[in-house]
Parts: C-alpha cells; sequence; structure tokens
C-alpha cells in the first residue's frame, strides 16, 4: 500500500512542510531512511539525520526549528513519537489477518467457537473448549480439553495449552508458550525416590496480558497460578505452580520465579532475575538483571539488585568497593606495615 | 464425581468426627476451602484456618486435639498429609484417558506399538520405533527414526525427539521437551569459520524420571548424553551432550550443564545454576540457586553456593561481608587516620 | 555399514599397522572402545588407553610411538583427530535423508521450491514462501508468510518461523527454535497500562549459521535483527529485537542479549551471560559464564567475566580476595586492636 504525505498529515491532524503528492510504501528508522519510506524524529540526539536520510517522509514534533534545509517532505504535528506509533498501529491493524478453520485443523465437536475465529491448519482443539469472538490460533497449537480463550487473543504458532486453562481477552502468546505443565512436586520417599504429587489446578491468565517465546507457566498443585491483566512476559521466562503475578508488571526475559511467590502490581522485573518460592514482593519494587531474590520485599516501590538481593544504594556501594578489593587489599597490606614501624619504633 | 466423608474414610481406614454424609467434588487448599471441597491440615502453622475453612471435609492427623468446634466433617488419619497425597493419585488415576491412534497421526509402517497405546493427532512416528504398552503420545509430539519408548511413559503435546533416542519406562516429558538435538560441538578453522563434529550419539534416559516444559537434552558426540533413573527435571534446564546424570538427583529450573559433566545421585541442585563442562560432581551434593560451578566436587554430602560457588560456610560469611563491604571501608579509613595521627605524634 | 581397515586406510591415505581386513561399523571413545568399533588417539592423556581397549581399529598420529604390543590395528596418519571428524563427517552424509514432500504437509500453492526439497509431516509453508534446493523441513515446522530459506539448510522439527524473516544458506536450526517473534516494545500509558508497540521488521540469518534447541531470536521493532554468516548459537539462547550478532561469533547456552545491543564478530560468549541493550561489543572479545555486561567493551579482544563484567585480570584478583574476605575482615580487626594498644601505651 501507498500512502501521500497529504493523507497522512490528514490522518494525523499535522501540517505539511514539503510536497504533498510524495508516497510511501514503507517505515525506517531515520538513520536508515531510504526513497519511499516514512520516519520520524522524536529523539534530539538524532536530528544530525534530518540533513541527510533518504526517508521521504519525517515526522516531526511541531516546534522544531531547521538549521538548513531538508530534502524530505516534514509533517509536524503536537508529538512526532506518539504520532508514529498511532501510523505503526494503524498499519499493523491494515494488515491482512488469516481467516475461517482449515481443513486439516481437529476441532473436538464439542468446543465452542465465537465469531470470525481463525484456527489454522495442524491445530488440536479438545473437548468443551470455548473460543472467544476474532480469536487467531496459527498453525501447529494444541489446545487441551475444557480450555477458555476470550475473545480478540491471538495464539501464535507451536503453542501448548495444557487442559481447564484460561485465557482472556486481548492477549498475545508467542510461539513455543507453554501453559498449564505440570508444577515441580515431588515427595521425597524413605529409599530417595521422588513420588509425583499429581498437579490438579490450573493457569488463569487475565485480559490484555502478552507472553513471550519459549516461556513456561505451570500449573498450580491445587488452586490457580495467576497472571493477572496487563502484565507482559518477555521470552523464555519460567512460572512456577501456584505463582500470582500482579497487575501491569513487566518481566524481562529468562527470569524465573519459584512456587507459591506472589508478585505485587506494576513490578518492573529485569532480565535473569531469580526469585525464590513463598515470598511476597510488593507493588511497584523494580529488580535488576541478575538479581536473586531471597526475602520477602515488603517496601512498595522498592528497588533492589544483586544476588542475594540489597537495596540498590547500598548494593552500588558494594560493587564500587568489590571492583577496588585488590585496592582495599593493598591498602590493608600498607596499614599493616605502618603499624608494624610504629611497634618496631616503641621499641 | 463426588465422594461421600463416609466413602472416602472408608479407603482411607480413617474415623470420622462429623457428618457422614457430606458430599465432596473437589479438593481446595485450606485457607481456601469452599463448600464442597476436600482439604487437609498438616502443618501446624495452617491450624487457625481449621475454624474458618468453607471445606466441607478436612483430613487431620489423628492426634489433633481441637481447641473449639469445628464446622466441616473431619477425617482422622495416622499421616493427613500421606492420606491427602494418596487421594489425589486416586483422584488423578480416575480422570479418564485418552485411547487409540487418531487418524491424522502419521505412523511409520516400520514401527511396533504395544497395547493400549495413545497416539494423538498430528503426532509423526518416524521408521523402526519400538513403543510399549500403555505409552501415551498427545498431539503434534515428533519422534525420530529408531527411538524407544518403553512401558507406561506419557509424552506430553509438542515434544520433539531426535533419531535414536531410548525413553525408560513410567517417565514423563512435558511440552516443548526437545530430546536429542546436536551437540555444541564446532573445531575452528584456520580462517575464523568453524566446522561441524557431527553429533552421532544419543540421548538415554532411565525408568521413572520427569521432564520439564522447554527443557533441551542433548545427543551425545559419540556414546550417548545419560538421564539416570528417577532424575527430575524443573523447565528451562539445558543438558549438554555427554553429561551423565546419577539416579533420583533433582535440578531446578533454568540450570544449565555443559558438556561431559558427570553429576552424582542424590544431588539437589537448585534453580538458574551453571556447571562446567568434564567436571565430576559427587553423590548427595547440594548446590544453591544461581551458583557458577567450575571445579569437581569430590566430597558427597558437599552444599556449596555462589558464583564462583563456594563451600556454603565460606561463603555465607563472605556474603556477610560483602554486605558490609561499605561499612569496612569507612573502618579501614578510620584505621588509617588513626595511624597517620600516630605518626604525626611521633614526630 | 562395515568397513575394513584396508578401505578406511585408502581414503584417508594411512598406514596400517596390524590386521588390514578387521571390519567396524562403528564408531567409540577409546576409553569406551568395543569391538567392531573405530576409535582415534589424539590427547597424549588418553594413550593408556590404547593398550587396554576393544576398539578395532584406532586412528593416531604418524610419529607415535608404542611402549608395547596394540591388540587393535592402527591406522597411521598426519593428524588422527581431524582425519576422525572427516570419517564423522562422511559417516554423516552417508546416512539416508528423507525426500520429497509428504502429503500431509501444507504448502501454499503461492510458495516455491527449489529442487530436491524435503518436507515433512505436519509442516506448514504460508505464503510467498521461497525455499531453496535441498532444503530440508522436519515435521511439525511452521513457516510464515514471506519466508526465504536458502540452499541445503536444515530445519528440525517443531521450529516456529514468523513471516518475513529470510534464513541463508547450509544452516542448521533445531528443534523448538523461535524465529521471528515479537521484541518486547511497550510503552508505559498514564493508567501503568503499557501499550504495544507493533514490531514491523523481521530477523535475517545470514550463511552457515546453526541455532540450538528452544533459541529464541525476536524481530525487529523496525529493520532486522541480524545474525552474520558463520554464527553459532547454543540452546535456550535469547536475542532481542535490532540485535545484530558478528561473523563466527559463538554463544554458549542460555545466554541473553537484550535490544539493539550489537556484537562484533569472532567473540566468544560462555553460557548464562547477560548482555544490557543498547551496546557495542569489539571484535574478538570473550565474555565469561554468568557474566553480566552492563558497558561498551571498545577494545578488540577484551576478556572480561562477573557480573557487573569486569576485565579478567581485576575481576580474578577480586574474586580471588573475595573469597578471603573472612580472613581479610580478621586481619583489619587485628590491626583495629593493634593500633587500640599503640595508643594506650602513648597515653
Amino acid at each position: 500500500m501507498e500512502f501521500t504525505a497529504k493523507a497522512i498529515a490528514e490522518y494525523l491532524k499535522g501540517e505539511i512542510d514539503g510536497d504533498a503528492e510524495v508516497k510511501v510504501s514503507d517505515i525506517s528508522r531515520i538513520e536508515e531512511g531510504k526513497t519511499g519510506t516514512l520516519s520520524f524524529l522524536a529523539n534530539p540526539k538524532y536530528e544530525k539525520f534530518l540533513y541527510t536520510t533518504q526517508a521521504s517522509i519525517i515526522l516531526v514534533n511541531k516546534d522544531l526549528k531547521l538549521d538548513k534545509k531538508v530534502k524530505s517532505t516534514l509533517i509536524r504535528v503536537d508529538d512526532a513519537y506518539q504520532a508514529f506509533a498511532s501510523l505503526l498501529d494503524l498499519y499493523a491493524q491494515s494488515l491482512p489477518q488469516k481467516k475461517g478453520i482449515h481443513k486439516m485443523a481437529v476441532v473436538s465437536e464439542t468446543s465452542k467457537t465465537g465469531k470470525d475465529v481463525y484456527i489454522g491448519a495442524f491445530v488440536y482443539i479438545g473437548d468443551k473448549v470455548v473460543l472467544g469472538d476474532n480469536v487467531r490460533i496459527y498453525p501447529g497449537v494444541y489446545i487441551g480439553d475444557n480450555v477458555i480463550i476470550k475473545n480478540n487473543t491471538v495464539i501464535n504458532s507451536g503453542v501448548n495449552i495444557y487442559h481447564d486453562c484460561i485465557i482472556g481477552a486481548d492477549c498475545v502468546i508467542h510461539s513455543g508458550v507453554i501453559i498449564g505443565s505440570d508444577g515441580f512436586g515431588f515427595v521425597p520417599q524413605k529409599d530417595n525416590n521422588y513420588k509425583k504429587i499429581p498437579q490438579l489446578g490450573n493457569v488463569i491468565i487475565e485480559d490484555n496480558v502478552e507472553i513471550g517465546a519459549n516461556s513456561a507457566i505451570d500449573r498450580a498443585t491445587m488452586g490457580s497460578t495467576i497472571i493477572r491483566k496487563g502484565v507482559k512476559l518477555d521470552n523464555l521466562i519460567q512460572i512456577a505452580h501456584n505463582v500470582e503475578i500482579g497487575e501491569n508488571t513487566v518481566i524481562a526475559a529468562q527470569t524465573g520465579i519459584a512456587g507459591s511467590t506472589k508478585i505485587g502490581k506494576d513490578c518492573m522485573i529485569a532480565a535473569q532475575v531469580g526469585i525464590v518460592g513463598h515470598l511476597k514482593i510488593a507493588d511497584n519494587v523494580k529488580i535488576g538483571a541478575q538479581s536473586g531474590v531471597t526475602n520477602n520485599i515488603d517496601k512498595p516501590g522498592s528497588v533492589v539488585l544483586g544476588s542475594p538481593a540489597l537495596n540498590i544504594y547500598n548494593k552500588r556501594r558494594s560493587i564500587a568497593i568489590y571492583r577496588n578489593l585488590p585496592e582495599l587489599l593493598s591498602k590493608i597490606n600498607d596499614l599493616e606495615s605502618e603499624i608494624k614501624k610504629l611497634r618496631e619504633k616503641e621499641k
């Protein structure tokens, strides 16, 4: 699809500065801009590229002042980044969507599907599954018995959802995600064997959640592992049985959360963090990358870092000193010889 | 299914204290108990919930003394937790099992299948595969040529097992697990390229092993990567080529074990641990979460922690001092100024 | 297949020392050698096994001197390890290859396939996909619209490749790999919600790349996430959006690289490393296992270790002192009491 600067400016309610008839059919970063693409300038750090980019149209903030002449057509808007994001949305929504139920899908006769669903090839839908309107399920997905998936949710290819789990509306589940696998529950026996504890609960994922590729969320032993609305999980994350993650909490890649831990809302947890089991983490907590959290964090808004995780202020001082341990050691050795000298003089 | 307190007490050989005719159809945690559910009390910490829970039936230890009246029907048994676990088992076994070979599975004519197997839709079974009795293979599983899977083993949806691997009896393999992918073996060439070493071995998994979602176990270069009987692996674990894990060893999520390392039996390895290649870890060793093990652990029963991993006693002291590094630094600075003063007085 | 020592010696241009007619049908490690297998001796550490192994044929270096009589037939070559590797290659190439398009694959009519491709059962090939000659796609793979896969590349079972991604020639992609999932891009809103930024770029994988089981490579927001030619990635690795990895760089298992970071060529990155976003790592850098890299590494050939990562020389000194922190503490306490004594004497 091609759009003129005029059409885009009308949609964004912006002002055109340059050729209103120039056309674009793709987007680009301003530093990599090519003819026929639309780009944007929000960060002043990138302003220099305004004068060198080949992008045909550039969205800029209304108040931008030019140092010299610009070859591209500018569209002046209130907030160039928000305007660009809204165009990305519009573009994403304009992409053709797959529709219908593929003849090589297996859909149980006891399942119910809403309006305008897409069910791709090699999808298996178990007994008594309920799919809402506009649900899109890509090829090779497995949906166990009694699963519920609500309106507008997208399940990408190769996802596996075990029986009895519930997925909310407007979610995006990426390829390779496993939802509802057995929690890691075993009881040691006298002969050093372990006996499996049946995992009879489920996973509940609320609305507007996104889960990244190859993450795994275990079902509860009893009750539910719960991912609250608005949570965003990155790739390769491990969520153990009976964990609960509060609303709008964001977790970066390769982090793992052990069994029965409850995490508050609006938290930001960086990548490769480990949180041990049976803890409570307050709302609005920030946890630095590669941290190991071994105790409850009771104070909302805490910022912790390190393994074991400490308050960030103490931790940063410890890190700085740690880096300087060799210097510290030689200082101590100096002190030692000074004292030796002092004592010898005394004798 | 519904059960009366009377029927459950008979099965468990327990004594009823309350209404023998009350019925339950589900289970619950005592702190979340609802009418119509069965719960248990084993940990005295939870005793307070005995008086407030809505659970209809509660399993308790024979010798429990009540402080006040309890609304629920109690069933008194020797060991409430073991009794509850045996009911969970009974319940899990009572769930309907899938049977038969789905018409949209592809099963090579040269493969052999035992009695009462389940092979779901979109399962691919390669040439000369041998499946034991009661093997259950859920939809979307790939089983390469010459694979052997022994009696009663469950392969959940979306598992991939490369050619020539062997899976024992009574195993549970969770969704997304990869067994037998190539080990990471390359030889550097003069032009900075790497040449792949063909990985011609296999993976052998013995009986009674459980492997968690999205874990990956590489085949050996030559010979076998071996997971001994009774091993339990959590989710997202990496087992490299030619590793051997001893009987009944338990490993938590996101741990990785590098090539050719041999781990003893009855070990407990926590989450997010890394163990470098070509090591030997003795029996009965415990390794703390996020540890990095860089040397052999020769002494059975050792407990190590940290990266690099140290004996836990030394490590805990180092951690305590590390937390206090800022105080330690100011102490050293104080000492320094004291000495300065002493020297000046001398002059 | 069986081979005589004579046939192998002819192929390798080696000299036979022993029975030229002895036959082998498998390979073994020298320390585990059985009758009917071929082994090799390259590392002098293993020389003792030469006199005890049951292997029927052993490749040895031309100049090897024997201490006593050897039962096996020796084949003397210039470089026993290289000769063995070339036999492994020959053997791997001799294994029968799957051919043709399975009748239970779904291949879009608008896609193009080269000569001698293999497309297994339950493979989905989307619209306008282009597959080169000799491409082999194992069962259960998903290939989105507009994907390009070049000559001789092998896609193992259960791989998911999102739309518009490009895979080079001579690549090996292992089971469970996800290529082109959405980058983790969200803009915080005033009500603590996050708004998804559409991820409209792709992933480009150049020639001769190998990617290990269950790794995930996210598509770029705009432009491309790029894996340059000759890169080798191990299992369970996370590559975020807009990352670029330079030629012939090797990365071990469970490492994660955050968004927009550019890694140079010929780097060696060990396992469980984390690298934060928007960094530049120079060529030929080595990063130790479990490191956390938080700053640019500008100097080619740097070797760093630890979290946060430090130059290895400083880091090793810090680690050594860290291990000795308890001793250091008692030294400081000694100094303190010495000074106290000195001051008291003064009074």
